[in-house]
């Protein structure tokens, strides 16, 4: 390849790096109902249901750190991850298939902790765990989580579908999971040279729950069924607030404004950014690992959706000309920019 | 963990590892009709079909070797591997995912080879790529497959379902790319120091082509189905072929005979094992990657099997008592023996 123009990642993004590589998939299957893109692919199962699956992956040194992150909480954690993708088609998640890669030097112990969080996870959110496999790496631990689920076709929300004048819905607070793993790295690094560390943690341990066992929300998949509202789009909250509305702008092909004074951010939350000189609003736009549910309904939902308790309306959707922007207090605009492999 | 005890992951083999962690695994769904312990898990779709689906992960350094691995190839490769699970279970591909861990040292050029391939055995072998995405890794390159098919509930062939005095029938020869691999290798070690190496492989691209760029037989599904014959029991050739007997025994529970001299083995394979003292049989039994199909039917199919042209058949189910064995032309039985962490 020597004679090749050489592009970096990081002069594309994460999001602009699969965008382009996938470019030129197209589907032919009459089965496929909807393919790269959103949460999830979408497949046929009769004439009115749907097969939604997803993929992800967790890899050591990027997506979680082994010296701080107990594997019990790992396997929970990847069966959220997966089914959270479920629950952001608005799909009720059936089953998981985990297939991980690790170093020899790992005791079979170890994987069993791992294996107990998944179990956990897949018990309380009402999942089977239906394949999988080990594999040995060379290097660190990978785990990647296959999620599957099911929804009646004409109740799947994509990330396609915001209308102008939509508002924007929330569910829970952002930025807890960000902070609770700043917390993790500093009292790492603060301890690093010390025999028997004992890590302070106190007042911070919601912090530290939302990192290493986030929840999977699929009470408000249940609660919006029960509500028979089908959100006009959703996404979850892995990448942070900015990214998720950016993507739901991009496929819907529509702006939004946020209103920074109605992020919902814990107490916790604000309190360690505070002590550690971190902005909770860019924690809660850029931190990601929330899991919340990000959705838009139209406007005229807007009583129903509030008389639900849970779920905070932050922002509507704009014209796409109009762009994505964070309305501060004082009335100012600020561009919404995604993260990736780079700032942007 | 200092207290408990530590037992090693090659104490139990890859295989008893991920039966030993996946022990406690039920399913409650009722759209889940196959869970662990198959090529693929099986979900419904409708009263009279399933949706199969697949994970397979490829780590560098584990499962390929980039130093002669062209990315193109990689990509192809990785939908093969995928695609070959789901026609294991006697089901046709119908779309997949692919997921991607990448150094950021890697150029945006190296990943457009990477997915030309996977383009390129999506276009060939009729699936929709839906999905995927890509992270950033710390240390190798990272490659998760998905893959989805279809099936008419009853045309599923599981590796539970070998009867006694059914025939073991055989798509295409082993060992070649086994052999392709130690070719590989062979070069990268003579050619390690040399400045512009120039690798010998004239008369073996064959075996080359085995490794590098397998095939998914889909064609042996199209024919059975043609032919209207559902196998007993189906397994790809990952492994070797004596893991995937002993996969089908286990799940069937039944013993087997395989008749040593009846194994296909290609010409250029027999020469290249010679060169490289190393024993044919050896390689079509432990060396993998042939992505062959294994399947059974009943004796009564002896001649509809036959007649067909793309088979051979290896041996026949014996009882469970009996065991799994190697029958040599000489007449001894050798037991047949699964490798995968260690060799057991």
């Amino acid at each position: 390849m020597s004679q090749r123009k050489r592009t970096e990642i990081a002069e594309l993004g994460e999001f602009g790096l699969i965008d382009h590589l996938t470019r030129n998939a197209t589907t032919s299957s009459k089965h496929t109902l909807r393919g790269v893109g959103d949460d999830a692919a979408v497949v046929a199962a009769g004439r009115n249901d749907a097969t939604v699956i997803s993929t992800d992956t967790l890899l050591e040194g990027i997506d979680f750190d082994l010296t701080y992150f107990p594997l019990k909480h790992l396997g929970y954690k990847a069966v959220v991850v997966g089914v959270s993708d479920i629950l952001a088609m608005n799909a009720l998640p059936e089953q998981v298939m985990i297939s991980i890669g690790v170093s020899a030097k790992l005791p079979v112990e170890a994987l069993e902790d791992l294996y107990e969080g998944v179990d956990f996870a897949c018990k309380e959110l009402g999942v089977d765990l239906v394949g999988g496999d080990t594999t040995a790496s060379m290097t660190g631990l990978v785990i990647n989580i296959t999620a599957i689920g099911r929804a009646k076709r004409k109740a799947l929300s994509y990330r396609s579908g915001a209308q102008f004048n939509d508002l924007i819905c929330l569910t829970g607070n952002l930025g807890a999971a960000y902070l609770g793993l700043q917390l993790l790295e500093r009292e790492k690094r603060v301890l690093k040279d010390v025999a028997n560390p004992e890590p302070q943690f106190a007042g911070y341990e919601y912090l530290l729950q939302r990192y290493l066992k986030p929840r999977a929300r699929k009470d408000i998949v249940d609660i919006l069924a029960e509500e028979k509202i089908v959100p006009t789009s959703m996404i979850d909250i892995s990448d942070g607030l900015a990214s998720e509305v950016l993507q739901i702008c991009k496929a819907s092909k529509c702006g939004a404004r946020i209103y920074l004074d109605r992020i919902p951010i814990a107490k916790q939350t604000t309190a360690l950014a505070e002590e550690m000189h971190i902005d909770p609003v860019v924690a809660a736009l850029n931190g990601g690992g929330d899991y919340e549910l990000l959705f838009t309904v139209p406007l005229a939902m807007q009583e129903q959706v509030m008389r639900l308790g849970v779920v905070d309306v932050v922002g509507h959707i704009t014209r796409e000309t109009t762009g994505a922007y964070l309305v501060t207090p004082d009335g100012s605009d600020i561009k919404l920019r995604a993260q990736g492999f780079k700032e942007e």
